[in-house]
């Protein structure tokens, strides 16, 4: 049996010890009958989790390894928008090392795949997405990533930045990226019909970042149902943040989340504390497929942030009131399938005949490894190793 | 110079490179001259915070190091409660070794000072005041404690409870607590005369968990206001959570904190993520005390929460929606120099005559170690070392 390790003493999802084959760099039995000549890793009693997933990053902006950036900033987001374009060159905010080093701090804490919007704006025009490549084929072999071509300082405001999004996408980006079609853009009618072309046009899902909140938000959300139910995109579109879900009008919500799950339209939420929030557990039982990620992490925009999702998982079960071992479970839940299905990722999870990204952590279960978030033991990329003890094995520029 | 020690290379509050001397148990001066005979102990550039302070603690209710609890918990305030009372007899939930636990994981954290809630009810008497009393004798060296008399299962709903109140008191409580005057006791003038009383009598301060929102809260706490300012007890009365300040009636809000301010009652906030909360900045520029601490942590309660005091004050930031240095700089000065103050502690600081308790942590500025939480380098209690790297050099039991 070539190409083949078994797992043992591990404990799946937190379950009971088994032995877990892994062949060919994907799960191939549980607890089945293994020749003698297979090597054995022993797990100790560790949880084997599925390979953690980041649906929401910024990889291009995070200042991780840089000297520290004192934050200054005025309220606003435009505030934050404006300063963020000056301070990139300024600075040297370099998107391919930047990405690279969050991305080898991502692999050591267990993360398999990364959805990460890259800025494209006039400025920057694509050489963000230059990076974000280079940086994603170099470390190919540790993690996945998506790439969402993002009109971060506006679309139909700055001329010339849907060109450059037209051109991010024929380079091979993933996704077409939206913001704040009403807030930004102010001309939500436009910026809703130009990003939904974009998707026609070559063929991609949309992740648009709506900040909006209360009516303004619920006006761009059913804007965009509209649309994916006009244009046949079930399952093809998140709606990132989505802070106008957190409304305190529930019948006004009632009627958003039914038209979420009529259009098939995945939220994003990153559990913030400072803003309203959507209710994970109600969209959840709503049947909405909701999604979470660590979001931008020590940048201009704020200090906070490590590429651990246990710790996102922690903080959106914060955020939730999530206390039982049930709700927690949940959280992550949809730290795991709910990014995977949300990114649309073929044979993910810990079944036979999935990839083999994983990730062994030392806990009692899995809502004390939420809460604990424990360093991570061993990570596992299609049946490789890639971190251990907390490191990466390769290392960042 | 006997009984002293240089520290050389240590930022204190994360300024200038300076060296600190430290003689009997206190600061004695920054950069002075300092024969060669003193020893020497090399910062290597770390910051030097004061020692941390968490002043909202439960210890006798963690159950760290004991096997994880399944929490199944009803949604309601009384339910937790109740499986709280029945949980911890089956358990056996034993006072003194958990608190001692935690006072040692918080010593190893950097927390110099604890104001610990303890249970007095009608189930467990004064056993659990004993028990903390026990930890906190047992650690005097290392830390210290504050111990409030507690009636978490309500005063007069439980008769024979505020006999036990009493007899805390005289065994030596610090404190005089209360919970919730109307949402628990159902009598909210009851409530507040027999804890002022007590207060009176005893000659003690008060903290009172005020979880009641909105309108209800506010008028537990416009009540609490008319007793201070009545009884003269201005600066001895703290009211902890207080989420009615959080309600969006901002012209309720602000007669409250005019309020808070002419009776001098301090609020306690932990930044809840998932309740309405008092607004850190806005009750600081009015001349309000605040503080904060880590309130329970795995407990029956809910699974979340570490001994960091570094992690409360992040946690603070990310709900206040601090992102700016010099706001991340306030939620620091909340869990050491506030906290200091609503406890009542004499000679606290980093000057010159304070007693040397302190943290080295290795980090760029205050907002990084606030936000990365590091190991901490070493932390000196009244000028002994009492943890180094993470590690408290003191056994829990």
């Amino acid at each position: 049996m070539d190409n083949a390790t078994l797992y043992t003493h591990v404990r799946p999802a937190g379950g009971e010890i088994a032995s877990v084959l892994v062949r060919d760099g994907r799960f191939a039995a549980i607890d089945g009958p293994v020749p003698d000549s297979v090597p054995r890793v022993y797990g100790g009693g560790a949880i084997m989790l599925p390979g953690l997933i980041d649906a929401h990053a910024h990889l291009d902006k995070t200042m991780y390894g840089m000297p520290w950036y004192r934050n200054e900033v005025g309220p606003r987001l435009i505030d934050k928008i404006d300063n963020e374009r000056l301070e990139k060159r300024r600075l040297g905010i370099d998107p391919y090392r930047q990405s690279a080093r969050q991305l080898v701090m991502s692999v050591a804490d267990g993360t398999s795949h990364i959805r990460s919007h890259v800025d494209v704006d006039t400025d920057i025009g694509v050489a963000a997405i230059e990076g974000v490549m280079r940086a994603r084929d170099q470390y190919r072999d540790q993690i996945d990533v998506q790439i969402v071509a993002f009109p971060q300082s506006g679309l139909l405001i700055r001329p010339g930045t849907l060109a450059l999004m037209d051109q991010a996408l024929r380079m091979g980006a993933d996704v077409v990226g939206g913001l704040d079609p009403a807030g930004i853009d102010r001309d939500p009618k436009g910026h809703l019909d130009a990003i939904f072309a974009l998707a026609d046009k070559h063929g991609k899902p949309i992740d648009i970042h709506l900040h909006e909140a209360g009516e303004l938000g619920a006006f761009s959300m059913q804007m965009t149902i509209d649309r994916v139910l006009a244009l046949g995109m079930q399952g093809k579109v998140t709606l990132s943040h989505s802070f106008c879900l957190g409304m305190p009008d529930a019948q006004a919500v009632q009627g958003l989340v039914d038209g979420l799950l009529e259009a098939g339209v995945h939220i994003m939420t990153t559990g913030s504390a400072s803003r309203p929030v959507p209710n994970v557990a109600r969209l959840h039982a709503a049947g909405v497929v909701v999604c979470t990620g660590n979001d931008g992490m020590r940048d201009t925009w704020g200090p906070y942030g490590k590429p651990d999702m246990l710790e996102r998982t922690m903080l959106v079960g914060l955020r939730n009131n999530f206390r039982r071992d049930d709700e927690l479970a949940l959280a992550l839940h949809v730290a795991t399938y709910g990014n995977a299905r949300v990114m649309d990722l073929a044979d993910y999870g810990l079944a036979p005949g999935c990839h083999a990204d994983f990730v062994l952590v030392e806990a009692e279960t899995v809502a004390e490894a939420i809460v604990s978030r424990p360093v991570r033991k061993l990570v596992v990329k299609r049946g490789q190793v890639v971190a251990r003890d907390g490191r990466a094995l390769v290392e960042a520029p």
